[in-house]
């Protein structure tokens, strides 16, 4: 058996208590493109998106992340990541073709953490409607069609009350994720990671939260903007628009350029987000960042999130 | 006698006890150019400046300013204001030409608060070197030959003890500078004004501290970059050369997207600065902010000044 | 009398072929706001504009610029610009309160090369309605709502099949503009030239023209947009939006960052304008670009505008 | 035997005719950053590559590309690709450690159209001297020090008088590279091919020149920056220093915004470049562009480059 691979973070299924406003933030303020409604479930994507959707929505008592979405580089290995994770002592759920709009059969499965992944191959990439349909032949949808407009999705952000390292661990073992910078306590343990499987610093990161009431809190979701000066636009539009965010500024990790807003109908915590680089070596060394590095590593420059004023805005994920 | 002018900011004359520095600073780190030095004083302009100069740094025992310079409109303007001036009891003492390297005579005096004000008419706009001259006629020195790379400067921000009502008044009767925006605390008095005599929002703010130890602190010195994306490089050339800022931000009032830094050499602060908006109505009514405004007026977005951690930044003016 | 002053371009009132057509470019692509409609009219301008409006649509048989308006410093102005200008053989129409919406009682009048100006002080400035209001004091309507999206009106630029350098001088000796660059052939006449009363560069550009079909030529109205990049995002929405245009590009001259796009229900031509630099000196000597000067004065960068390929975007107006 | 794989594009070795001139270009105005000298070649490297270098200069009676260097995945994959070249009747050179500064053994082999390839996997990723190493842990130099001062190399370009379909099949069978997009004539073959390993859209493109004077001709190599506004400051920075450049526009193949930049040393031609997006779906289909796509596949907008103006600056390649 060729060992499966991750290609990709697809999308992310959000449980929303305000639906309404929850759309009203992604597709009107936020600019996401609705793609198709299904079984009370609203699939929407971002512009530069290929796949089916990035992000879904779904009304429920509380906010919550329902799935991650993840897809594979080949058809079997969403077959092969059954098997080696059930080997592996995870239990694993098999998802229908046609249960998720636009994707075929997957399978989802649940995070030493708690935190639910979903694994899919299949995904159909639809062409826009002719009118919302973009000029370029490489692009689904039109630009800048309306509000902020991010490129696409980038990457997830998780926190837990568990020890991260364990979770790091986990991720490289058994999903393939490798190490690309962390932060660690000078003789004490990696309190966060930032892992990939692409050429971005993070596809997903995982942090160490000891406060968190729960070890599968989600931190956030990035969507993508090609320039520092649309993710200032960005800043604009949300306070047009009365939306609490915090930022701009830069990580010194990652090289992220970051606003921070939540999402005022469910609390989930969106990065709008650019800058960052890539990593093409294929030796890379994870970098390290201590204590001593904080001054920059954090907070390159600008306004850091508030972990104090909006604890609330960090989910437990419901499988 | 037709009523004397002021045409414009001229230019910050500051003190610096550590000159080396704060000329790296402000030459090599910010970019401008130096176009002389004279009697131990340093001349700097932004590669966008006309006059000789629009700073000038001088070595001293302490940080102070030791004069803000003004054009008239007119050359008899000079001559007019040191009359009318004087006539309402101000104390003016003439600076005869070639005091201040490029410069012809001047008058210079106090506003009630003790900041130091120059009024000049002749200045001479020499080009530059061949070899640091841009290639446009209409611009001095090239652009982008160095650090951050302001093109002009823009407005002094300066904070007082007193009654800044009071100060608004004099400039206002005195010199002709009109009210463009204001805060005012609700049934209370106005405790900060942003004048100008031009299209800009403000050439002169004069904002009320009433913790300040003197009367005549220096707030800052603003210099304009043409992009938002300008003022970002800037924050990371800061960070790469160890100097420290606040910002990136935007305030509500005057629409200002800054970030705020400090000569290391002197503490003297400086904002880069871009946006704003011009004004062109002849019958501007003076925007009125109070405090339920505030959460959009002071910092619309991004990171604040903090004025409790920096204390030391705002300096006495000696004449 | 106190010699009348003009404080700033006002408006540019369009007659377009294709009302329908001419509004769904200037409201929904560029993302002007709709005022008011009244007597066939309809109303416009930009977020950040002041006044009650600064563009208006009507429709007519053919594309033409009925008038360009022109506010002055003080009320009294209007009449003694009447005095002046019919003292001086200029016939002058006087144009009632309201007849223009939201406008006091206004004179037109044609310059020798024909072109229609109106002078008016009376203006409202009324308030955007709650929900379309920015949260800014000092700001109309909400930023960023709808496509291109500038900030404010920002010049006016007319050919003529006359010698431009009569119109240079007439503008100068009725209405105050003074000349702040321009293009002289040498040992031979001036071809172009920009002129202001305002800090800016140029209100109003008035070019040679020798092979326009009429004296009365309209080359474009400019809108202003507060960074470089805002006009690449607006190059990307009218490719979305399939409408012709030319640049980005920078010129030397004035050193506007720009593109020009082409009203497809009328053939007027708008310039998406930023950069460009401020005079502030009051003994400004007008910078004289001459043919050696061109490899860097007209287009300094980027792509230029083509005269031969576009000569329909280039009317007469009717006053 | 596991399949050989390429990571990444690593470096371009140019000769050049002036090698003064173009270590200004290189080193002064774009501002690479100066390695190392070693044999009379200089190497050179971006703020932002881990690599020893990414360019490196030497002088020659004509410019010309010595070779275009790739790095492989694993240690093993270089000689692997040795051996499966030669079973395919490929002619491979072995280069010995040291002999390019800072890299391990390599191979050296043609394309069918005689361009000229390196493969190598060790290579030094050196920290940056003291003084001018980046505050950050996951960067070399520090940014913006110098000059354009891009981030890090991006892709090449070749073009060639073949039928550049057979080096796409040569490029995609013999050494792994995918294709993304390409131009198609209607009922005819592909004239143009972007191809990649990594999530860019491509690494290297291969153009076809029926006019081209030999089958090596050399097109560009780009450079990545940040920003849009980057890119605009560059053209700004290089006609201060006076270089001939074609730009800013942006594509829509690829969607790149960019600037064509001549070395004045040698004529190679380099793109500063940003924009683009990155392709993570595993089945990407290769996006195909006709005839009838070129109004906005080759230039989406902006200035384009005039290959019949600019014939010199493609140079053939010597092994």
């Amino acid at each position: 058996m060729l060992m499966p691979e991750i290609s990709k973070l697809g999308h992310v299924a959000l449980i929303t208590p305000d639906l309404e406003k929850s759309l009203w933030f992604f597709r009107d303020v936020l600019g996401l493109e609705e793609v198709e409604r299904k079984d009370g479930t609203i699939y929407l994507k971002a512009w530069g998106d290929f796949e089916h959707h990035t992000l879904s929505l779904k009304a429920g008592d509380t906010a919550s992340v329902d799935h991650i979405g993840w897809r594979t580089k080949r058809p079997e290995d969403v077959e092969n990541f059954a098997t080696l994770l059930q080997t592996a002592g995870t239990n694993v759920q098999w998802i229908e073709a046609g249960q998720e709009a636009g994707q075929g059969k997957a399978i989802r499965f649940k995070l030493p953490s708690q935190h639910s992944f979903e694994i899919y191959y299949d995904i159909e990439k639809p062409l826009a409607e002719e009118d919302r349909r973009s000029v370029l032949k490489n692009q689904r949808y039109k630009s800048w069609n309306r509000g902020v407009s991010p490129r696409r999705i980038d990457h997830v952000n998780l926190s837990t009350s568990m020890d991260p390292g364990v979770i790091h661990n986990w991720l490289s073992e058994n999903l393939g994720f490798k190490l690309r910078e962390y932060i660690k306590i000078e003789n004490g343990p990696v309190v966060a990671g930032w892992m990939s499987v692409t050429n971005l610093v993070h596809d997903v990161a995982v942090m160490g939260d000891p406060q968190a009431v729960t070890p599968n809190r989600f931190h956030h979701l990035a969507y993508w903007l090609d320039n520092s000066q649309d993710v200032l636009r960005a800043c604009d539009i949300l306070r047009e628009n009365g939306i609490e965010f915090h930022g701009p500024g830069k990580h010194g990790i990652t090289q992220a350029l970051y606003a921070y807003v939540l999402d005022p109908g469910s609390g989930h915590r969106v990065e709008l987000f650019t800058g960052s680089y890539l990593i093409f070596e294929p030796d890379w060394e994870p970098v390290e960042w201590t204590e001593k590095d904080m001054a920059v590593g954090l907070t390159y420059w600008g306004q850091e999130i508030d972990p104090v004023k909006y604890p609330v805005n960090s989910h437990t994920t419901e499988g």
